[in-house]
């Protein structure tokens, strides 16, 4: 590779989102980038992991990590990114940040390709240096929205989630698999509080899950992120929020109720979309079919539509239940189904990286 | 027990929903019945069942099972009670059927006590001698929504559920349960596929199963019962139009959308409903705190919120997560979890039932 090509640093390469993210760079055809650099904590440090052929070492998280690269990916808490991404940016790196530390702010635009792509079309739209990946639940249905909203113009959004465990890091699928081990074959679900008795019993209490002090296995849990007053939790705001600055829409219509279901990694969405103008499913299909990012699987009487467990690993959205709301005009629903931790985190943010590097180019 | 009270009959006594009928018979402090006669097809015939303390043999359904019988309840599929509803009634029994044969009836109330218990009041309500009970999914949410309805007008509903695998009888929970010890242990739900050949490995192919040719476990399926065209699914047309019928609403604006998951019993929902008139979390906790069959559970901040693994059981319906949309006039967001074999079909089908003994005493 010729030294004019830009360099990438993967910040968090060993955590649940970076090891996705090596395995997105190792399918690519081809990578816009000379050297590639890991960087995690120090319990890390010297791990040695195969990148593209070639063995990389990962190195500490310290300032002169990012010395001589040019775009540096943030896969890890929001207390990481808050403290390291502005480092990386005084060092001359564009941080592409997947936490939620700078999502909301005016000064760092929050991408997803498809549809904001001209948001990383100069420097000057990302003065701190910093580009947001948005939540992984919003993200899974913008491909869809943004192509819908561009034709039709989007006014409002009924939405309710099924979040997959992956959504709470790898603890949360660590505790899914033990979950189902200890209720498997035991005939529970058909009492009140039994299958809690039994992860108690497996030596699995569930006060300290991830999943809000409740069980997951046998059950579902409407509750996901951390509680922010009046009835809301963190991430069905983010839903609300994120959905506004990335389509563009500072006054749309959102209510989300987000609920975790027992499935491992692909989080889900019902959607009830409501638009200015007419909208019918045909329309709608043919938009979805010329976006290369979204699979259309709509053929509901023959059994096709998208379920998480059969869209899992894929890097593109899939769309079914594609409707016309009987009652309600100009409006669609639908459901769709995108793996969380590829288009949902490291995907997204890899293609804002690529996106970044062309400019560079 | 003197000969003047009224006489009952169950039919479909050894079915899934049956079985739990029985078991709410048992658990009644007092009953208005003087003689119980458990119904069944040949093949159940002769079983003996103890119902109150006395055994009882199952017997035949044929017509002359329903002589003398005051009230007859109906638990078995929509082609049965589609025949054998009418012979009752023929008979002189009131029929009260569990079954979607005679929901949509013009002639037919469709009842759920606490909202419209007047439907029962007088036998020129059903000329034909038959009561229907709604379907179990309209049934979770109907007495949070009655409550709300009387009090600020309800004017439209967006849905979403979360339904379990017994909604499907006794082969859906028995698959569920055959699902997830084929899956347990064995790190799957990571790869698109893995869980289907998991299942097909252990003996299960999934073409055949009660959840649209699609796995359960570690999945969720937005396929319930029929198709019925233009993207609709029988469950969510059943949601729109007996929530119209049950609250009196004939313009009730619905988009529902059910999605299977993997729970053994209690169907949940997120529900987005407005209102003619402003309604706020405060007032809403008040109308479910004075309504018997509610219980409210909600204080999201310290965990606190229905999940379905800890109300399945129990007769109420579980509402909470209630809070004021952000963005929509006169709206609320709630969800609520109702055990589908209690109060979503045996329960209320009995209640219904012991309304009607009540007018004939």
């Amino acid at each position: 590779m010729s030294r004019q090509s830009p360099t990438l640093a993967l910040v968090g390469a060993t955590g649940a989102v970076g090891t996705v993210m090596i395995d997105i760079i190792n399918g690519r055809e081809s990578v816009p980038w000379g050297e590639i650099r890991l960087i995690a904590s120090a319990r890390s440090a010297g791990k040695k992991i195969t990148v593209r052929g070639e063995e990389l070492t990962v190195v500490e998280l310290k300032p002169e990590a990012f010395d001589g690269i040019d775009v540096a990916m943030f896969d890890v808490p929001d207390e990481v990114s808050a403290e390291w991404a502005p480092v990386a940016a005084a060092r001359g790196a564009v941080a592409v940040d997947n936490s939620g530390a700078f999502r909301m702010d005016d000064e760092v635009p929050l991408v997803v390709p498809e549809v904001n792509a001209d948001k990383v079309g100069n420097p000057e739209h990302y003065p701190k240096g910093i580009i947001a990946n948005p939540n992984c639940t919003t993200l899974s249905m913008m491909a869809a929205l943004g192509a819908l909203h561009r034709e039709f113009g989007l006014t409002s959004l009924v939405v309710s989630s099924y979040q997959a465990a992956s959504g709470a890091g790898q603890d949360g699928i660590d505790r899914l698999y033990a979950e189902l081990e200890a209720v498997a074959g035991k005939g529970l679900g058909s009492k009140a509080g039994d299958v809690r008795a039994a992860l108690e019993a497996a030596g699995l209490p569930v006060a300290d899950t991830p999943f809000a002090g409740t069980p997951l296995a046998l059950n579902v849990v409407p509750s996901a992120g951390s509680y922010k007053g009046d009835g809301w939790f963190s991430e069905e705001l983010k839903v609300r929020n994120e959905s506004r600055k990335i389509l563009g829409i500072p006054g749309l219509k959102v209510s989300a109720t987000c609920v975790r279901v027992p499935v491992v990694t692909t989080h889900s969405l019902a959607v009830h979309a409501t638009f200015e103008r007419e909208v019918t499913v045909e329309a709608a299909h043919k938009l979805f079919e010329a976006q290369p990012s979204i699979v259309l699987t709509d053929d509901p009487e023959n059994g096709v539509f998208p379920s998480p467990a059969e869209v899992v690993g894929a890097d593109p959205t899939y769309v079914g239940r594609v409707r016309q709301a009987l009652d309600f005009p100009n409006t669609l629903d639908f459901f769709v189904c995108g793996d969380n931790l590829r288009k949902g985190a490291a995907l997204n943010t890899y293609e804002i990286a690529e996106q970044v590097a062309a400019k560079l180019a």
